[in-house]
């Protein structure tokens, strides 16, 4: 058996109480296993401060499981790969107890010495922890060992790179896997193969034939009971400077020489690079902060942010960025790229609408229709696929221009579920594949464009615009585009 | 009301009893009718040789239409319109009597002397009913005259000649309409729509994006009870000299300045002047003549083609061509256009392939799946539609470089049926619109390309090669396009 293929390793969570491992890590792991991507022998110990028994931490993990799949079969043997361990992560001998542990189930698993410490927690102590357990001896064994952090990394450019220098203590940057879990979208993947793997669209990808490209990323829920976190982070750190931005590089990169993850990080991170910045002052003019009030949403009138729980009744803080993006290279010079993010939004619905420019010449200008350019959008969540919107001759009555939809959805057609994102990411780190990993430069170039953002924010340097809930945003989020002669294409939650 | 739009005229059929007015021309008037778009007081006068009465021939017209439509509204009132006048082609006094006729209907119908004369019927009277209908003063009235002329229009650039100078002594050109009715069908006149109204297709329409352009039109039935036509015919002088070549000259034209009739037949006129000629002895290596023989289909055994009644059992008559033509031009140079056209063949279909080259570099040569050409598909029938087959990941399993298919089907999306071609046919003559009839510039350079292919046939410069009933064809056809490293993509007869 191919140890590339199904790779053998121990999981060591901290944090594995919390509410990530119970809906994404736990029915994640259960389906790498069933779908046989992972070795039968993995083991998963968690940690955590409450003092659960491993009877407790497997129950846990099978109510996870029960509650996000229909069938789960072997279930019980798949909880008893399960271990529990209570931890105080600034106590060196809970480092200890757990090493000890962890070389017990090396032993009964056959797992070589090789360890994922997925840090699925709040950040405070990420440095504290991979201090630790390269101090204490965890992460010397004969086997691999392997960091994943989740977001956020940082809330601006000196906290990220405090927080990476005290990681990187512990850790090579080979060895450090930062969790973007939209990098683990099907379709967010399908960006780099629709590029590059399609001759027709290459030619075209320019700003010759480009005439400017929207990523919308759309969430119905309000800030629910996450009040207190969102107060210290709004949509300009929680989505734009990594998701928005991981998409913003994927689309506007270079062919890579290779798909390896050096040479199609090298590219993204030149994308980054490039990347017009934004003195504080010309903020207000390229990017739109909102924020949701009352609103009506199926016949029910539901509270403006302010009026959250644990929310500020002043709060400035942002859930709602509209931005105009541009890149200062031959390919994108003049081509914006507008992207918008926010809660409490009229759909649920994540997609990228490459809009191309018009014919150099409308024969059909004296018809009564207007002509629409062309669109491709790439469709991410919660559909995924992709439509190119072409004019074609309307049926029968001889009239010309209206737009038909060629699409490919891959939800409808090939019936079975895409993999979660989160079981895409925990294999690929097993398989020590970080392509679909933020590199350190990635992060440090995505705080360096957005913190100017934040600091105008914060200095009052541009308006707070309110916008109802269920709407798609505040009117100043189409003015920006309007200024410029665009739109925002409608975003309907399924294929049109 | 405005004529331009419900125009009106008699349209007189020459050939009223046979079986193309039956099954094509009465429907398509009766659907005008009805969806509004001639005026309610349309005449139609239906001559032949027979003796019939009114009332023989509007029970003939509403069996036809009981035939081919399930509800039938209004049907005697619309029958009503409906005239018969038995006639002489030869003699001037039939000339006479149906002039007296139409000036009649004329008064009664109100079509202010608009008059179309729609040849449905074998060719050899074309000349003498256009210069009777001039001499005895049929065409001298206060509108417009047009005349309609069917296929074939001669079988050799000669005998073609000859015809349109007959023809040309009592009409202009103008008043010429040449039915090609693959130039009525949606699709074909959608190629056009396509190609000029879509930003992202026209930077891709040439030689440094296309790979080659694949035309296919096959038929499953055979020559059925046609026989002593098609043996002095073929596919060639059937099917090439005329809709194969319209198409070719339909995709391969440059943008005209407006899309006025004879900007865009001057496109196309372009494009077959383009063609590179075929010396006599060049003809075998690039175009295969079939016929076919001996088949099963659907556990039925098909005879050959010269076990056909009326067929000649030594016949060297093609019933199946496949060619590769260039255009020697700088958009096309290099760019084989491959066309092949047959009877009994596997599938009933009309489609144009459109191979794009191959991505400049294969950044996934490694992987176990080689990378498909993109494709775009314009189904022409039976089904109508567009596709365009793109790679893009697998899902799931991480391999890469399945091609989709990005499709947009007219008849299943709409719902609706699109107008038959000769019913927009029709309805353009009304109009005055001759933008899809054939120029006799385009028969002549037809003739001029096609007739050195019969020629080094008859001089039995090239094999005829069998092929089974219910088969794509003969072998050689498919070693035509491997000789330049291409190959037939399959055509199945729906969406894949």
């Amino acid at each position: 058996m191919n140890t590339k293929e199904h790779p053998k390793a121990i999981i060591v969570i901290f944090g594995a109480t919390g509410d990530l491992a119970k809906r994404k890590l736990f029915p994640s792991i259960y389906r790498l296993v069933q779908n046989n991507k992972i070795a039968k022998d993995f083991a998963v110990v968690g940690v955590a401060r409450r003092s659960w028994t491993n009877e407790e931490f497997r129950s846990n993990v099978k109510e996870s499981i029960q509650a996000s799949m229909k069938t789960h079969p072997e279930l019980d043997e798949f909880a008893s790969h399960f271990h529990y361990h209570p931890f105080d992560v600034t106590n060196p001998s809970s480092y200890l107890e757990l090493n000890g542990m962890l070389t017990d189930l090396d032993g009964i698993y056959h797992t070589s010495g090789n360890r994922i410490f997925y840090l699925a927690m709040a950040p405070e102590f990420f440095g504290t922890i991979a201090l630790n357990l390269k101090k204490e001896g965890l992460t010397a064994t004969d086997g691999w060992s392997r960091l994943v952090i989740e977001k956020p990394f940082g809330h601006d450019l000196p906290s990220a790179r405090k927080l990476n220098h005290e990681i990187r203590e512990a850790f090579t940057e080979d060895q450090i896997y930062r969790i973007d879990h939209y990098l683990g979208k099907e379709m967010v993947q399908n960006i780099e193969v629709i590029r590059f793997a399609n001759a027709i669209f290459e030619p075209l990808w320019n700003n010759r034939y480009i005439s400017n490209i929207q990523i919308t990323s759309s969430e119905v829920l309000g800030v629910e009971d996450r009040g207190r976190y969102y107060e210290n982070s709004g949509a300009l750190r929680d989505m734009v400077q990594n998701h928005m931005l991981q998409m913003v590089a994927l689309l506007a990169m270079e062919p890579p020489i290779k798909l390896t993850t050096d040479e199609i990080r090298s590219e993204k991170v030149k994308v980054l690079r490039a990347l017009r910045p934004l003195a504080e002052d010309e903020v207000a003019e390229n990017f739109i902060r909102g924020q949701y009030d009352l609103g009506t949403v199926s016949e029910k009138t539901l509270p403006s942010y302010r009026d959250e729980n644990n929310v500020d009744e002043l709060s400035m803080t942002e859930t709602y960025v509209a931005g105009k993006l541009l890149i200062d290279n031959f390919r994108w010079a003049g081509v914006p790229i507008y992207i918008r993010t926010g809660k409490r939004m009229s759909v649920k619905s994540t997609k990228i609408v490459v809009q191309f420019k018009d014919i150099p010449m409308n024969l059909y200008y004296n018809r009564k229709e207007t002509m629409h350019p062309n669109l491709l959008v790439i469709h991410i969540q919660p559909d995924e696929g992709v439509t190119l919107q072409l004019n074609a001759q309307k049926l029968g009555d001889g009239t010309y221009g209206k737009p038909i939809p060629l699409n490919h959805c891959n939800n409808s057609i090939d019936g079975i579920n895409t993999p979660e994102a989160y079981e895409k990411l925990i294999y690929d780190c097993m398989r020590g594949d970080a392509t679909n990993f933020t590199h350190w430069d990635e992060v440090a170039l995505s705080w360096s464009y957005v913190d100017p953002i934040s600091k105008a924010w914060e200095h009052e340097k541009a308006e707070l615009a309110k916008y109802p809930s269920g709407s798609m945003g505040p009117k100043e989020a189409d003015q920006l585009l309007e200024k410029d002669g665009a739109q925002w294409w409608p975003i309907s939650d399924h294929f049109e």
